[in-house]
């Protein structure tokens, strides 16, 4: 749907702004929604983008900033003065404000942050971008609506009332008490249904879900989750309360979690993007290219001590199964693994680590046992020496359990140490579990056939 | 936080379980989160969850319904009667009972909707159940606040209050024609704050984004993200107003996609987790293992055609490469194909497809080269031939630039043909790498070292 309409819409703009046709810009713009002028601005290029973003209103292209992909967003800051970005990020939100605020180098946010004329603004920013980017601190915005338990209720309405104007979303209304101490909470909707009379001690909620400045973002997510919550109150460590995050940051939050998470699995370190330059993807793929180099080098240094059955055309052709048995070992292991990792960011991997591991055996039990059968089957057909091809048939079932062992022990015994376990998924198993496939498969060629 | 107050609760419940102490129970769970109350029924078996499903509210017991693994889930209401079921999604709001209900046999689907007793809860069930639970139909929930443009203000809040009590969480309200079709909407906020007077014709926002019933999930989600959306009405051809979805629908869609993608990318169809049985573990990771397999015997067949040269001791060495060089195929294919799948899903992959490949080209000559002199420097450490490391070097950087081919070009073939790309990533790729890879390698080698 979009997409379609922004094909043309680029088409359009493009030309207008060759034509610097700023009236026809304008009246063409001023009808789109920020994320679909956002995207247009992603594939023009850099000063047509910049030239936009000078001529709409300032309250237009701040969301349009906040939209755009952060290579684009990053050229386009650079191309504005501190005064001009002040004045962007003073129509924004404070959250989206600090965000943007602290992509700039240390020595513009201070210039931008001099700019900004509104002083709460200005101070709001200032505390927000002393937290953690992956802390709840990090994520919360300044705005929220509160009241304090002694108002009444017509003075609570009409203070909220001056609040709301300023807040795009009105989840819920918090009410402290005196000291600022986050203590409950109101309903709009209640609000709503409630006659407006007495006072606010006797209405609110006094159960309030909160979160702590300083606790993890993907924590925060975990229990706006469990909880359905669509918004939550942060407080300090006096339960002071300070903003509040809401779920579509938390979306954002997941978002990304879950991208790195694939890419990670995938032998992609973090935070790159098909559209980044060679350098930065180069930086994301070679390290662990680099760690399959070491494996597949030791693999050679395993079968370098077998190089004698090379001579003896009973044995030799085991050497052809060498990238077949380090393929299941490796696919066993990234399987388990990528499991397990599901598993325990889920918290549905239950029962002890014996356990656990018992299933694997006995699943890989299965897998192997058909594989096997598999194999035999192919030595039946090709002709193959019956205990040749028994030989194969048993390594690769040994191999598929021990992978599947490693591929579980190691993200529960990772996650218990706190690393993060996906981490263990992709070419670090792989890797691992490719050198062990084929110094288990030499071994137990030898003690069957004998050589 | 949580985790560790359910620990203890769990414990606590077990025993007072097996006192049968009714009032005990009851004055422990009254002040529990039903998410917290659902965590430790999973825990517990059967009987006792059964037991303090049948002991709580219905109003209660409905959300804890809700909250449970689908497997507890499925046997709880396996233990439950028609009606005892039916008075549960009485409680919910109807996608969640309609959730509930298309997870049951049909002929119970039947039973439990006939003893549903509110008529319009019924039919909205009914109705609900009739859409494909991967549409914006199958996503909806019925509950939504309406009013006619034609209302006065007044009426408009009297009537509004009216629907407001029955439903959770107000978003927004939604404004109709005397068709029933979609023509604007109101905020709450706004409605707050505007004096209560004139008619809704006169204030209402006649610009609202809204979804058809038949649209896919996956582009309800990515439509309100990128509109930052926290509920998106629904409509049939005719624009009539169906239903709403919320955004917290949305998160559980974003996760179990993420999900799906991460286990599709390490082999592992769809839809299981840790905890489910051997069985349906085996059937969701056996296929990739079989497609393995075929992959490595397919590498067997090819180095057969080169077993003469296993008894000249200047070339048999190669032998020892081929699990380097398939693994090398693997990883860059899979590192290639999950950048581009992540890069299809979040429209960034730009440019035409030839510009695309040329970018591979360029990376993989980079990672090549610094891998290649990697193997260069391993063969003057280890004394081989010269001519030997150089043709490891030179065939690992040929097989990585087809692997970076390979792993780009079928996932944007694939997206173009309207198949899920991410069905490219991990063992289909690997596989096919890794048999081209061997080709590749034995075929250069041949040429450079003239066997």
């Amino acid at each position: 749907m979009a997409i379609e309409i922004n094909k043309n819409l680029f088409r359009k703009i493009e030309h207008l702004v060759e034509l610097q046709s700023d009236a026809a810009i304008l009246s063409l713009l001023g009808n789109e929604h920020h994320a679909d002028i956002a995207e247009v601005l992603d594939e023009l290029n850099l000063d047509d983008a910049t030239y936009i973003i000078k001529l709409l209103d300032s309250d237009l292209t701040a969301e349009i900033l906040m939209d755009l992909d952060e290579d684009t967003r990053e050229r386009v800051l650079k191309n504005l003065s501190a005064k001009e970005i002040a004045e962007e990020v003073s129509e924004l939100d404070t959250d989206d404000a600090a965000d943007i605020i602290g992509e700039l180098s240390e020595e513009r946010q201070e210039k931008v942050i001099f700019e900004i004329e509104d002083d709460e603004h200005k101070a709001d920013i200032q505390e927000l971008l002393t937290y953690d980017e992956d802390s709840a601190g990090g994520l919360m915005a300044k705005e929220l609506v509160k009241v304090n338990e002694n108002w009444t209720l017509p003075r609570c309405i009409k203070e909220m009332r001056a609040q709301a104007e300023e807040i795009t979303r009105v989840h819920s209304i918090y009410v402290v008490n005196d000291d600022e101490q986050l203590i409950g909470r109101l309903s709009l909707k209640d609000l709503l249904i409630a006659p407006p009379k007495g006072n606010i001690s006797k209405i609110y909620i006094p159960k309030v879900d909160s979160v702590n400045v300083n606790e993890d973002t993907e924590e925060v997510a975990k229990i706006m989750q469990k909880y359905d919550l669509e918004a939550i109150p942060v407080i300090d460590d006096n339960k002071v309360l300070l903003g509040r995050i809401t779920i579509d940051d938390i979306v954002d939050v997941m978002k990304e979690e879950a991208e790195e998470d694939y890419l990670l699995a995938a032998g992609v370190s973090q935070d790159v993007e098909a559209d980044d330059s060679i350098l930065e993807l180069t930086k994301a793929r070679l390290p662990w290219l680099v760690l399959g180099l070491f494996g597949g080098l030791g693999a050679v240094f395993i079968m370098e001590g077998y190089e004698d059955i090379m001579a003896d055309d009973r044995y030799r052709q085991l050497f052809f199964f060498t990238p077949l048995i380090a393929a299941m070992a490796g696919n066993v292991g990234v399987q388990s693994s990528a499991i397990i990792v599901q598993g325990l960011a889920n918290d549905v991997v239950k029962g002890s680590l014996f356990h656990r591991l018992l299933k694997e055996v006995g699943l890989s039990l299965i897998n192997g046992l058909i594989l096997g059968l598999l194999v035999i089957l192919f030595g039946f057909v090709t002709q193959m020496d019956i205990n040749f091809s028994l030989t194969i048939a048993i390594s690769m079932l040994s191999v598929i359990i021990v992978a599947a062992l490693i591929g579980t022990f190691v993200p529960i015994v990772l996650d218990k140490r706190g690393i993060d376990p996906a981490i263990a998924t992709g070419p670090f198993i792989t890797t691992s579990n490719d050198i062990f496939g084929i110094f288990l498969f030499f071994y137990i060629a030898k003690i069957i056939l004998g050589f």
